[in-house]
């Protein structure tokens, strides 16, 4: 039971040659996830090659590409035999829905970091808010929310405001740099506005645990968890990658990877006459 | 208002050159559509190449990358000023979302089969059913259900059990002759097939309307509107290609493609601080 | 496929003699409609006299009776074969689910203003605000969003405070007088309400599409939809006409009028034991 | 608290004048529902004609435009002031919730059989099913489900296939007689029909109430819950008259007729900015 | 009919030696609910023993207590043979869905305050507000509308943050006092918080009705009532007693307890293969 | 990450004392379960005493009972700071949201049966069943799932008709005695009812992952299983023990009993002026 064999593949990755050095340089906020790495053989996988030039997917029309070509990774690593369960790094889950179907036919689990936040969220508390970073990758948390069966559990998006690189956003406030200066213990605006969504969502919208969108926001949880706690809301603050290293454990302990009627394969043993939506 | 310049994309092509001669020959079920491609001005792109050998999609994996494939196709139709709707043609709307995106980005509609037979069935009738292929389509149909937001409409996802090419499926009932059969007069098993799944969808799921899944089952619509009239129901049969078309002419008409709020662009100009789902 | 004989119907008029003149003078805001007529054959009727004295129709009560009232004006329109759509002009739809039930024992389609803008919206947005006049009318409008079944869509239902005329009504607000005023450039204040109402739907509500409720109302539509632009918000405007005599033309085209499953008629052929709401 | 002084009204009368003699003989199944009106002060009003000569409404035009003709009784008995609740009998509600905004400008309760009785079912049980006559008549039950806000309490609607007199029925199973039969002990079709009908609500629509739809059904409750009993069901079956009087009782003693916000009336003293539906 | 023989049972006790005196002492704002007791035989039972020292239930572990300890009163009342009807006190409903279980094998009735409360506002309004004290006592009331299936009809729950006598809750405002000073005239904070909350509720959450939580809270109704109506507000405020007394008569006038298939009994006669939720 | 100190908790015991012997021979369907405790540090509490005689919780009000003695156990457990997690044995979970509120002051996570299934179903499928005993027993997983929030995810609840202890069951088909035919590979009547009650549910209700009800039946869970993959239904069929257990393995690993806001304590530190349901 406690042989955990886990391929994580980022999201994508910039154009040119791979990131070298040692796995855990290259696994975002690599402190805050070790504890949950715990125990795991775990082997990284770069990822796709962005669909743009700036390396990022946040436009439907991106996230769709890094998708599918994140296909042959995860077929690849099935194949492999080395792991007994695939995560899927990154917020916006691209690939997700094809990558349980390949791995359903390994019978290998795959968890991905917006489908099990949203799962793991749902134990806790009835509703959640996704915090997000900006009004394009908003809807793709909007998608994954609607194609999940979340619609009634999430109690919003919120948006802090904050960027990922693109040419268009030269002005607006970046990303970038922000979780440097929160670790330097020096001030965040998008700390500062992740706070106040937070805030704004639990009284306004009904939250009582908050998932996050963007991975590159997952820094935050550290922050917002203990700045929330210190004012007095007692709210479950989660990001994606313990919540998808959990759930693929979880999976890997109860021996399924998906249901083989909602993942079906090419030519099942048995059909039915009526799927219900 | 009556200048309609549309270009319909199939789905996907088999692997290699594609098909040549009148793009009438090459749009499955002409007669049919024909008059409701009447005062257009249409092309027809042939689509990418599918995902596989034998130049289906079924399977999500299949599905996705068609839908990626298609999006330089839509792309470079939109920024061509040729056309003012785009078409996308085959039953699952593979890459509709993206293509909505772009298209956007234009101003110029994009329709798809689904999508336009959901909302046209929900013009007609409370309820409708998906009359659908087999197994592993059902559940693309199942997706598209849910992203479109209409599964308090759809009574259920009937499946005839008749089977596009795939290597697995060579002794299942095929698709394959079958218009052919039911063209020359001649019993066709998977009419037949068709009619018990309508039957069973009014009397069983509450189906008040009827839209089909895969495209390669549009040829039944006019066979099934006949059967189900002569055996005394009034329901309306749907297809896709029609319904696309003339949710095409109307966007057309109407002047917008879609929300801004719904498909944002790379920094739109206002940005809101909170997406409810 | 390209003949449009469409009756365009009045929800009411003001007791006395009907106004007399040409169609396009009696038809609100005719400039801003006369693109969505071109190509299309049609007659104007003035509709059935108001159940009170000033002419218009708010409360529930009003709404019925002059819904009923219409119900001779459809029946006649369809048996005299002239028309092959009858477009119901009005915001609340008065006696529309009564006209669709006789136009389908003619096959001939109905459509009217708030059925159409909600189809339409859905098309374009997830979620839509209904713009609307007046408390009394706002309730008209809930009820139609509920019968339609698109309560899951609707954000909200804003109201501007601006009244239909009334003897209860004299020192409120009037909506008379202010489409004069924004067309000659100068302030209105009804104007500025819808903008702020428009602006409190998509940040507080989640709107991303707009309908507008009473039709005397529909003169909004430009001035929204620029004033939202300028300010930067992309989301579409919509107003009744122009999508019900859409809709009509895309059913005319389609060839069905509604499903007989819900509009069923007197004995018909093949009957339910169970009717699944 | 026990002074009721209610106006029972009739759906709808044939042409012709009004029958004549004691009320008791003019109210249907009298014998069952004597006991509910103990303590009741109650005058009947023979309702409105018909809309049509064979003096049923079924079609929703019969049902708009007999509840239109409702609106002078109700408002008259409101203004007369010797009632304090009205009682619309029928089983389709024509024109309640136009007779609900009336009543509630006199601060006077209406309640209507098909609501009364989705309420009474709602504190009985988690979801009922409505035992119907007839196709036609199925949709008017339909409608007032969704209206009222009970589609996710509805089980279903069941059709006996029996019906009101109508020139086209002449040789379709008829309503009348059925009661004469049973209450004679003779077989009666559709007795049996409607047990066949509630056993199949109970297991396979999931029903644990059974409210009844045309009030020309009513006759069945004491016979349909006695055959359930004898058969092992403990399933309450309902029927309009004894619920819309219970449901008015309780609302005069409560001391409200509905909510001002749900039913206002012209110019109310303060008005809402947003509607939520 | 008129025979209403009640046994009304407090919700809990203080430990110690039950109230004495007479039971109009006993039942609290009895001289607003009198009226509501008009022509009730009528007994009082002061309830279980309460699971704390403080003598109140509001967290979740407190509620369940309480209503296990009400089962021997409930059972044993039903097995007298001296009541009809048992209406249980108390805001959250502690026991009652067991208490329904008990009273259906003696086919007599129980009602409880928020049950009630949300069936009488739901026959008044489409959505309410229910209007509570405090944080914890919230979440019962939470489970309450999600148990008895009116989220969809719940607008929100609204915190007016005063407290019951609890050992940590000494610095807060409590409500102990707020009824005296509110009904010699005096200013009430609480009195204020309640209409501030229904503002805010009607404005911000689109409630059409107010029903109240927690029963130390139901003196509030006729001053809230008061005050709403004096500016402006025509809506309906109920409180928990009326509710239930009423919907008891309304139950043993109807002659049924609940739904056997909803409260089944050990052994029943038939049983289902399926449930449907 | 890897310290798990769990305390097992069964649902009840029969009177008398409790029994004696190794955990492992105390815990049902010991083999099936050893795996989903291996690396686990756990004790096994013989639970608080039935509500009656035959020691078993059927009835609302015995859950109820039962559940409320389980507080004090879950409080001691907590406080003995022996254990990091507590699990609820049996189906129907009685007292789980009370001491999932006592687990939550002391920071520690509680699961329970059916609310673990429950969550797991919904990682591997859209919707699914759960596979109950009796009709009784059924009203309380009814309970379960609306309680929890899966009323839109579970497809049925299907009774295979076989009984606990009772007086009134004595001549029912009985649980006892069928799992030890099972395992001798003897034909067992209760397996059988459940492997057609598994293809009913897959065929008739769209289940597309089975969860067991009472905990009387999870010995069926490897035979299920077998069963239905044997006849080609590739479903997971599950079972409460190891979906709890994983489950709080997870929420330990996560570090998070619940949300604070979801499961507030006397005096929270912030509150919030509305609730959202």
């Amino acid at each position: 039971m406690a042989d955990y064999r886990f391929l994580l593949i980022q999201a994508l990755r910039p154009p040119g040659p791979p990131a070298s050095g040692p796995k855990e340089a290259q696994l975002m906020n690599h402190a805050d996830v070790a504890p949950f790495l715990d125990g795991i053989a775990w082997d990284l996988h770069p990822g796709p090659v962005a669909a743009n030039d700036f390396g990022t997917a946040e436009t439907r029309a991106e996230f769709a590409e890094v998708g599918v070509r994140r296909q042959p990774i995860v077929r690849e690593a099935c194949a492999s035999g080395k792991y007994n369960a695939i995560v899927l790094l990154g917020g916006g889950d691209p690939g997700f829905i094809e990558a349980r179907e390949i791995g359903q036919s390994y019978g290998i689990p795959v968890t991905a970091c917006a489908h099990a936040q949203m799962h793991v969220a749902s134990m806790l508390a009835d509703r959640f808010t996704v915090l997000d970073v900006a009004e394009l990758h908003n809807m793709r948390m909007r998608d994954a929310v609607v194609q999940y069966g979340f619609a009634d559990r999430c109690a919003s998006i919120r948006n802090m405001h904050f960027h990922l690189p693109r040419p268009e956003n030269g002005d607006l406030p970046a990303i970038a740099g922000e979780a440097d200066k929160a670790a330097r213990g020096e001030p965040s605006a998008m700390l500062e506005a992740g706070v106040r969504a937070v805030e704004a969502a639990i009284e306004e919208d009904g939250a009582e645990a908050i998932i996050i969108g963007c991975s590159a926001a997952y820094w935050l949880q550290p922050h917002l968890q203990r700045r929330l706690s210190a004012s007095g809301w007692q709210i479950p603050i989660l990001e994606g990658y313990r919540c998808a290293i959990l759930q693929a454990k979880l999976l890997v302990d109860l021996g399924f990877a998906a249901s083989g009627l909602a993942f079906p394969q090419p030519r099942p043993a048995r059909w039915r006459r009526r799927k219900l939506v």
